[in-house]
């Protein structure tokens, strides 16, 4: 029965029913952890074979010679490019393929915008931290540390809501069209984190036709999960730089990718892809910044997957390995909460997290009590800019690290606890009237 | 017979002979690379065994269990913080193990002195960007990548004369003790880039003693070439941190090191270590800049090395290898320039280079013969701030990638053009009279 439905004394009846579950879970000392979006153990296990894949000086030469163990490349070796391209569509003379972490990369370029600016249509632009204020725009609810650099760096962040195809693109258009100071936007446009939505083909020719008003606005693509396809055939986001070129726009985006969810989490390949006129750019900051990103990571990423395809098939194992794990979190969202009404909740077709919607006012009385019977979730807020959620109602849901069992346990406590959190709601609302 | 000494046919008689080695040189249609500080391809294939040595989950797991294929440990694996405060003798909580490149720490390292600040007496000081001006002191001959990194982040640079002891501290003292705008100073205090000086007790206690202007005043001590000693018994460099304590000054050092000419250059580890207080902020920045570095990486040198002693007999090993290449250099150097009294040059007990000074005037001209004969140098000028040696003297060698044939081949090049450039400068002069 709806909740919003339920009279006083219906209320207090569940309200005491929950305590028992409550008591009940209290009692078995849980200490579970549906957190952070990191890979579990089976995950990583299949990957053991990549340790010790390249062994001889051979496995670490080119086609032509070069030798991966030394100096030189500075932006990537030209096989991990070539997969890459391959992989995401990109032309290998965009790519970068960089180092560990592609965090970094953002972090990177949003410090370089900030010290050298950006290229301009007219020559280069003055770098923002010349300018007046700048801002970005951020897509709520959103990916903890994109937020938290930008917040680290200064940079004021304007919330914009997702829908189901994306940002509002009404509400970007028209903030980006009229307001020079706001130099980018953070988009992860593919089983975004946490929604688990992917951009439509609309959304991202709406992005390619931006018409901004700062010639240094840049539209941060962070494509974390560009072959991360849990469920059937993988969906398909529109290739941005293609739609970029029909706009004339190229210069507009700076592209992210990462094998941090294909390889290992922290020893993996970062992948950066931009515009000629944006690397030429960069390049030689690059080349001022570092000596060179891990040859030899790169290319043991090479001799491991072999190709694009060999990747694809990875992750078609790796899904076999996540998919039962969204199934425990949906299932269990849908027996529990479906018939309350308090409760809505996205259905990523791949990615890592779920997105979980509570009433309003309940996610960080849902998080505390999660927290007391040893279940650690995502931060309540921390999905928003300043880690404030105006409406108190996201929870990120990560059941990717836990084993499927914990993953149960854990997802029956949540349950239970926004339950909890939302009958206080309402029995408190009872009494003020 | 000192050129200085000659007449005008006795120069003219010399630099007949040279123009006849020129061409014969010529002939051989050379192509030989001293430029770069690389390892050579003996150095490397002595780690073919570092490429697989760890194979296993229980390989990439610590003793209590953390396992190093998974996110997590912001500042490095324990065990390579340990091995690593045994080689350099700096405590463990002062260091974080990072990635592949310790010039990358060290932009990064400027780049939050530029947009955060440091910390300082009393409390956080001003960001550099927010400052009027910044300057560093640059002791030449110096490393092009130091230079480099300041000049494109538009920080002025100010010469200071590399002595046999170290950096000018007369003048160091003077000018951070007088000018606020000075931030900092550029210093490679073991076997230094290019000259292979390692600083003085004396002048390792007078950077612990400086009291400068500028609270937000930093040493970059680039430690890169620690355990690199060549002949017999290695150098000693005073612990530039514990003379600070003894001052109360360890918050003004940035410490840099790196395995980049221990392990594989490109794909090795890189150290920073600095005061607690000095950590307290950067953690934080740092946390929100990566996910973390590369910790199989990490983990994959401590397995290899077993220890910091494990790392010294390594580095015996490598001096097996490169000493012959620096006596090639030193012997070439005395047989064909000493008699002639146009060059000096430093004779390191360790480190990657040799300097060589020659007749003012003559060095750039020397590169350009020695380009036209095949043989390519670090560019002459590279080892000043702007790439302007105002003596136009000093030529840095860098003779570990060739093998000791091309070494040898390569100076012998080198002095038949140092003394043409000079023999040609004299008589120049000569009929200028």
């Amino acid at each position: 029965m709806l909740y919003s439905g339920m009279n006083r004394s219906q209320l207090e009846a569940e309200r005491n029913e929950l305590q028992k579950e409550y008591d009940a879970i209290s009692a078995k000392h849980l200490s579970l952890d549906l957190s952070r979006g990191k890979p579990g153990m089976t995950q990583l296990n299949m990957l053991t074979g990549m340790l010790d894949c390249i062994s001889t000086a051979a496995d670490v030469r080119s086609a032509d010679g070069f030798d991966y163990r030394n100096y030189g490349l500075l932006d990537g070796v030209p096989e991990a490019k070539k997969m890459f391209s391959d992989l995401l569509g990109i032309p290998e003379s965009m790519i970068i393929v960089a180092g560990n972490s592609s965090l970094n990369l953002m972090y990177d370029t949003l410090v370089r915008c900030m010290l050298y600016g950006t290229v301009g249509r007219d020559g280069k632009c003055v770098p923002w931290v010349k300018q007046d204020k700048i801002k970005f725009l951020c897509p709520v609810p959103g990916y903890d540390r994109h937020f938290g650099m930008t917040q680290s760096l200064g940079i004021e962040m304007i919330n914009v809501p997702m829908h189901e195809d994306g940002p509002d693109m009404f509400m970007v258009e028209k903030l980006v069209s009229e307001d020079p100071s706001i130099k980018g936007i953070w988009c992860n446009p593919k089983y975004s984190n946490p929604d688990g939505v992917t951009y439509s083909d609309e959304t991202v020719k709406r992005f390619a036709a931006l018409k901004p008003a700062a010639q240094d606005f840049r539209i941060f693509w962070d494509n974390a999960y560009a072959v991360h396809g849990l469920f059937g055939k993988d969906v398909q986001l529109l290739d941005i730089f293609e739609e970029c070129k029909k706009q004339g726009s190229e210069d507009m985006v700076f592209y992210f990718a990462s094998t941090s969810k294909i390889s290992f989490p922290g020893s993996g390949v970062a992948i950066f892809a931009a515009s000629e006129h944006n690397l030429e750019q960069i390049k030689p900051i690059l080349n001022t910044q570092t000596i060179g990103f891990d040859k030899i990571n790169q290319i043991r990423h090479v001799r491991y997957f072999g190709s694009a395809d060999g990747i694809r098939m990875h992750m078609k194992d790796l899904a076999g390995i996540i998919r039962p794990k969204f199934e425990i979190v949906l299932s269990t969202l849908e027996n529990d909460l479906a018939n309350t009404g308090i409760a809505t909740w996205t259905k990523p077709r791949g990615g890592y997290f779920v997105s979980l919607f509570l009433m309003p006012g309940t996610a960080r009385r849902t998080y505390d009590l999660c927290k007391s019977l040893g279940v650690t979730l995502t931060k309540a807020g921390a999905t928003y800019p300043y880690g404030i959620d105006p409406d108190d109602s996201n929870i990120r849901i990560a059941p990717t690290y836990p084993s499927n069992a914990d993953v149960e346990s854990a997802m029956k406590v949540l349950t239970v606890c926004a339950r909890i959190a939302a009958l206080d709601k309402l029995l408190a609302a009872e009494k003020a009237q």
